[in-house]
């Protein structure tokens, strides 16, 4: 089973005050492989965080005994002392992101397989292309894929790759964000819908989200290794708005009528030249990298990333908060490979991570049979 | 005698759309020395554009006898005639710069100290510290400065050195504009003026000028050597324009209320905090260097010279049409020597060119005696 990462197109900060922003899977994913173990020893192995867990299955079905009953066909967030006596059996600190992996695959699972009676000893290997902490979904496509692979094994969706309905969708989709709650708190929902459901999701607060087909494109995703609080950059853009509101609030205006064009021009690649959408997705990817400078979530690495791809005719824009963490580039499909290689050679001497991969792919994906056995 | 060139403040562009624009005079000067001749030979000297004429006297006064009569009290265009008779006489090709300013030089000479009868042997020298055809208003500060010098020479104005009367300021401005239409054909007249009044000048298609006391304020302004069309920069705005009105629409609307609140900062500094007011004017320049970005009219050479900017904690916005041209850098009068020679030295290192200079400061001024006798 896998699931994919994301990355906001367009719209970042401005959704903050109501506008639309714009949302595909990035074809970074996170793999879960499960097989039933010998003996009585579960294990949770995820080693790009450095977990290891292994524990007596008879633990686990005494720890389950304690906690809410679950039922997988209903997707529900843990009452407080479910949380707290999972948090006490892991030694969870406050905010962890091992423990609240760990927190959350024994909420999953406890509540999709049943907390109640005897459990099947098994090896679950979590697997990630997906940089942790990136702004990418990391956490929702570790959700996602986890939810899947548990409601597969307790036969509350198809064993069939590819075929699953809305219905089966929207379960995985609910399960990953109850997921996604423990670990953020209040998150949107966005990234687990992409996530979920693969190509683009238009959001906007208040409203349901929109998931939308768009074509797959690819993308070098640069990750500027600069750390940045999400909180903050949100704060600064609404001191710039305060400071400004005649200045800024036509700018979100526009960032609102660039949302729709971009939504517009991916959805209508099959009738339209594939040359001028191109054109004009670069286009919008340089307008939008200035407007989220006007509101100043730029920075210097983001900068230097958008000249280097410039100098290699390539069109370039931070995702996500801003003030650092990543940036994604369009590479069209007529770029030779020796440009596109001399482009990440650029971006990695100048000490920036990138990954060549592509957008608006799947969502959630089995990809191999699963033992049935629970 | 001397005036000064001009950077547009904030604007460029927006202006096209009926927005308002900010100019401000540069410190970067044009200066007229003029002295008595021995003998009968006139010399029209301009070493930074390689002019080194001598006529004899007796030569101009016929060509000035067979051209339109003028008055310098009452500042005129030239008729068709004259102007093909200057033509002729300093066998102008179509465009020339060096040709139009001899042109400007006989017209304003034969208009202003008059047309009919003796001329006094005058050998005039121009020098400039600005660098022709980059935005910076050279043509205008030649204008106004030979304006002012003929006006004095011809008691139309006085010879008192600080103390010109508005009406004084007047007579040169409009001079100097007939100069400016002779160079450019159809100019906005923003240029002479902030060369004639100095400060800065609020203007707006269809609207009066409008002049302003502003603070005078260090900046260090960067040629960037990249050749550009304004003509083709207005239409690349346009375009873009065109292309996707709802999100460029608003983008203008931004930028006139940064104009607005440009100015009011800059006519702020006495009563405010200076640093309240050198954070905002920092800030309205990353806004507006990243709005023109919106519009399409930066260039890698310009983010290049910002990127170095901001690495050496600088603000800088390009001024004019962009796409190459100039640059200005805010300097702040607390940044140290060696903070900006720091600055200079890099963006020098990077091949660009720099002037440390001021803005907001005086227009056209009277620096000593010069003779009576025309």
């Amino acid at each position: 089973m896998s699931a994919p990462g994301k990355i906001i197109l367009h719209g970042e900060h401005a959704v903050v005050y109501g506008k639309p922003a714009l949302a595909t899977s990035l074809n970074l994913r996170t793999t879960i492989h499960l097989s039933g173990n010998d003996g009585s020893i579960f294990i949770l192995c995820l080693p790009s965080i450095d977990i290891n867990k292994a524990w007596e299955v008879t633990d686990l079905e005494l720890l389950y005994s304690t906690i809410q009953e679950g039922n997988g066909s209903i997707p529900s967030s843990p009452d407080t002392a479910t949380l707290s006596r999972l948090r006490q059996f892991t030694d969870a600190e406050d905010g962890n992101a091992k423990d609240l992996a760990i927190i959350v695959f024994l909420y999953l699972h406890s509540q999709i397989i049943g907390s109640r009676g005897s459990l099947a000893a098994l090896r679950v290997v979590v697997g990630s292309d997906l940089p942790v902490g990136a702004g990418l979904g990391s956490s929702a496509a570790y959700s996602v894929s986890l939810a899947a692979v548990l409601l597969v094994l307790a036969g509350q969706i198809r064993q069939i790759p590819n075929s699953w309905t809305r219905e089966e969708l929207g379960l995985v989709n609910s399960w990953a964000f109850e997921a996604e709650r423990i670990i953020h708190g209040n998150p949107s929902g966005v990234d687990n819908a992409v996530s979920t459901y693969g190509g683009l999701i238009l959001y906007r607060k208040g409203e349901a989200l929109k998931p939308a087909r768009g074509n797959s494109l690819q993308v070098v995703i640069v990750n500027s290794h600069v750390p940045r609080s999400t909180k903050r950059l949100v704060e600064k853009v609404k001191e710039r708005l305060d400071k400004y509101p005649e200045i800024i609030r036509p700018m979100l205006e526009s960032m609102e009528a660039l949302v729709v064009k971009a939504l517009d021009t991916m959805q209508g690649f099959e009738n339209s030249d594939a040359n001028v959408c191109y054109d004009i997705l670069e286009e919008l990817i340089d307008i939008n990298q200035s407007q989220l400078n006007v509101l100043g979530v730029g920075h210097l690495s983001l900068e230097h990333i958008c000249l280097l791809c410039q100098q290699n005719d390539f069109h370039c824009k931070l995702t996500g908060a801003g003030g650092g963490g990543c940036a994604f580039v369009l590479i069209r499909p007529d770029a030779s490979k020796e440009k596109v290689k001399t482009l990440i050679k650029s971006i990695e001497e100048a000490g920036y991570m990138s990954w060549l991969t592509s957008i608006g792919g799947s969502g959630v994906t089995l990809h191999e049979s699963m033992p049935l056995s629970s």
